[in-house]
C-alpha cells in the first residue's frame, strides 16, 4: 500500500474544514482537529484522523450536538462537574482538562467530571496538557460495554482506559495511555480492517470459548493481567461511568450491537490535575525524574530486549520525526479522507 | 499445624501491649494496632501480626522513631505535604487519609503527600477509611527495589501497590488493592516461610532466567501484565515517590540485600479522598453502585468460575466471620508472638 506524507498543518486545516463543513462549530473543531492530528503525530493513527469517518456522520445524524454549550458546574474551588450535552467528546476532554489545570494552578488540585459526552479518543492527550504546564495529570473515561468481570464472558465494561502524564525537563513528558482491556478496541477494529486476527488470550465468546477471528460477531474482551485489570476496569468505571453521572459502561451498546446512528449515547469521563509546584520545587522534581529515568534506563536487559522505554517516549520521536517530515497517511485512510472530502466538496490537501 | 482463634478486641489489645512495651507511644500504637488487627480480620494475615516480628526490633533499633510528631505542611486548602519523620507507616497512613478526608468533607477533594514515612501495610486499610465517610479514597506507596522495569532483569521499583475503595450502602466497600508487580513481596516472603515455590513468569535472576525457589537469593520480581504492570509500577512511584521527595524505591535496599536494622528508610505515600456528595447526591451514587455489582454479578460465567467477586467481597465476609468467631492465627504467627511477649514480660492472651 502506497502512504503519502502530508504536513500536519496542512491536515489540521482539512480536518478543520472536513468538520465545518459537516456542521462542526469551528471553535469546537479546531480543538478536535488538534486532538485527531496530534494523535496522527504520535502515531496513534487509530485515534487520528482516520476516526473522521465516524466523527462527520455522527455530526450530520445529531448524535454529536456542535456547539454543545457545556455547563460547568462549580462544586467547589477544586471540583467541577461539566455536562457536555452530547458534544465531541475530543472537545469536552481538552475543556475539562483545562479547567482541571486552571484550578490546580490556584488551589494545588483541579478535578473535573464530566456526563453526557462522547468517545474523547486517545487519553494521552489530555495528560500531556497537563504536563505541558508542570502539572500531573489523570485522564479517565468509559465507553460502550466490550469487556468481561475477570471470570465473566459478557461484557460489563468498556475498555475504560487509563492515562497518566508527568512532565520531563526535555519539554516531553511520560505519557501513560492503556486500556484496562487486554487489548483496545481499536486495535481490533484496525486489525479487522486487514484481516489480522485477534492474539489468543484476548477475547471469548459467550460460552468462553476463544475468539481469534476479529470479524467475529459478538465477542467479549478479556481484562488484562486477569484479576488486577477488572480491579482497574472498575476503578475507571467507578471515576468515570458512577460519580459522574453518566451512562455507564454496561449502558452502552457497542458498535457490534448496531445503535442506531443517532442514539445519544453520553459517556463519562474524569480528570485530575496535580500541580506539581504546590508539592515541591519544580528544580527538585526534574531532577528527581532524570534520576528515576536514568535507572530505568541502566537496568540490565532480558535477552531479546534491546532498550527499556519510557512510557510516552516512542510517541514523543514519532511526534518530533512526524512534525518535521510529514505526516504519514496509509492509502486507506487518504482514501476513506479524500471521499469524504468529495462528498463535502473540501478539496484535498495532496 | 494447629490454629488459634483469638477474640479481635484482645489481639488489639494485646498488639497494643507489645508495641508499647518496645516502646512505642500509645496513640500511635493504637492505631498501629488497629492497621494490624484489621489486616487480620480481613484476611490479610501476611499484613497483620504477623508483621510485630519486623516492627517490634526496628522500634527497638530506632529504625521507626515514636512518636514521630508528623509535620504537616499546608500548601492549600486541599493539599498537606506530611513528613514522617521516620513513625511507623502505618500510623502515617492513618493520620494522613484522615486529613486528606478531612479536607475533601470540605473542599470536595483532598490530597496528601507523604515523605520520610515506613511500610503502611494494606492499603486497602486506608481506602477505606474514606469509604466510611462516604468518600472514594486512593492510597499508593513505594517501596524497596524489588521489581524490575519491563524489559529489565535489574530492580528499580517497589512492589509499589496501588489500592482504592468506594462505599457500598451496605457498610461495605469495593477495596481494590494489589501489588503493581507480578506477585506481592509478601506473598513470596510468605510463601518462602512454608517453602513453597514462586509461579513461573513472577522472578528472573539478573541474566533473566526464570526463578521458582523462594530462598534464591536477589531474585528480581516482574511487573504484572507486561507493559502495563510497569507503566502502573512507574505511575505510583511518580506519585509517592518523586512528587512526595521522599526517597525512591531504587534507592531502598530490600530485605534479601540485607539493610542495616538501624537504617532510617524513608518511603514515600500519596493519599487522594473525593468527597462524593460533591460531585452526586450520596443516593444515586449507591443506586448507580448496586446497578454496577448487579450487572457484574449477572455476567455469564466462564467454565471454572462459580461467581464473580467484586473487590473487597471476600474480604468482608473474613471480617464479618472473624469478628464473629475471632481471627484465626497459624502456629507460626501464635509462637513468634509468644516469643517476643515473654521476652517483653506481656501475657499471651490464648
Amino acid at each position: 500500500m502506497t502512504e503519502t506524507k502530508i504536513d500536519h498543518k496542512q491536515l489540521k486545516e482539512f480536518t478543520l474544514q472536513l468538520l465545518c463543513a459537516s456542521g462542526g462549530d469551528v471553535t469546537e473543531a479546531e480543538i478536535v482537529a488538534d486532538v485527531l492530528v496530534w494523535s496522527n503525530l504520535v502515531g496513534r493513527e487509530s485515534q487520528g484522523v482516520w476516526r473522521l469517518k465516524e466523527l462527520l456522520p455522527s455530526l450530520r445524524s445529531g448524535a454529536i450536538s456542535s456547539p454543545c454549550y457545556p455547563d460547568f458546574m462549580q462544586k467547589t474551588d477544586s471540583v467541577v462537574v461539566m455536562d457536555a450535552h452530547h458534544g465531541f467528546g475530543r472537545y469536552a476532554g481538552q475543556v475539562a482538562m483545562q479547567k482541571s489545570i486552571e484550578m490546580a494552578r490556584q488551589f494545588g488540585v483541579g478535578l473535573v467530571a464530566v456526563r453526557n459526552s462522547k468517545h474523547y479518543g486517545a487519553g494521552a492527550y489530555y495528560a500531556q496538557l497537563a504536563a505541558r504546564e508542570d502539572m500531573l495529570g489523570i485522564a479517565l473515561t468509559n465507553s460502550a460495554r466490550r469487556v468481561a468481570a475477570y471470570g465473566g464472558t459478557t461484557p460489563v465494561f468498556g475498555t475504560n482506559p487509563f492515562a497518566f502524564g508527568a512532565p520531563l525537563r526535555s519539554g516531553e513528558s511520560v505519557l501513560i495511555d492503556f486500556s484496562t482491556s487486554a487489548m483496545s478496541g481499536s486495535m481490533i477494529r484496525k486489525g479487522a480492517e486487514t484481516n489480522e486476527s485477534i492474539p489468543e488470550g484476548v477475547a471469548v465468546d459467550q460460552h468462553g470459548n476463544t475468539v481469534t477471528d476479529s470479524k467475529h460477531e459478538g465477542y467479549t474482551i478479556l481484562p488484562f493481567g486477569g484479576a488486577k485489570g477488572y480491579c482497574l476496569s472498575l476503578f475507571v468505571e467507578i471515576l468515570s461511568g458512577v460519580v459522574t453521572g453518566s451512562l455507564m459502561s454496561f449502558q452502552i451498546l457497542n458498535m457490534l450491537e448496531k445503535p442506531l446512528p443517532s442514539a445519544r449515547i453520553g459517556i463519562g469521563h474524569f480528570f485530575l490535575a496535580i500541580n506539581i509546584t504546590t508539592l515541591l520545587q519544580l528544580d527538585e522534581y526534574y531532577e528527581r525524574m532524570e534520576m528515576l529515568v536514568a535507572e530505568i534506563k541502566k537496568s540490565k536487559l532480558q535477552m531479546d530486549v534491546a532498550e527499556i522505554m519510557i512510557p510516552g517516549e516512542t510517541r514523543w520521536r514519532n511526534y518530533a520525526e512526524q512534525l518535521r517530515e510529514g505526516i504519514r497517511l496509509d492509502q486507506k485512510t487518504t482514501e476513506s479522507l479524500k471521499s469524504m472530502a468529495n462528498e463535502l466538496g473540501v478539496a484535498t490537501p495532496w
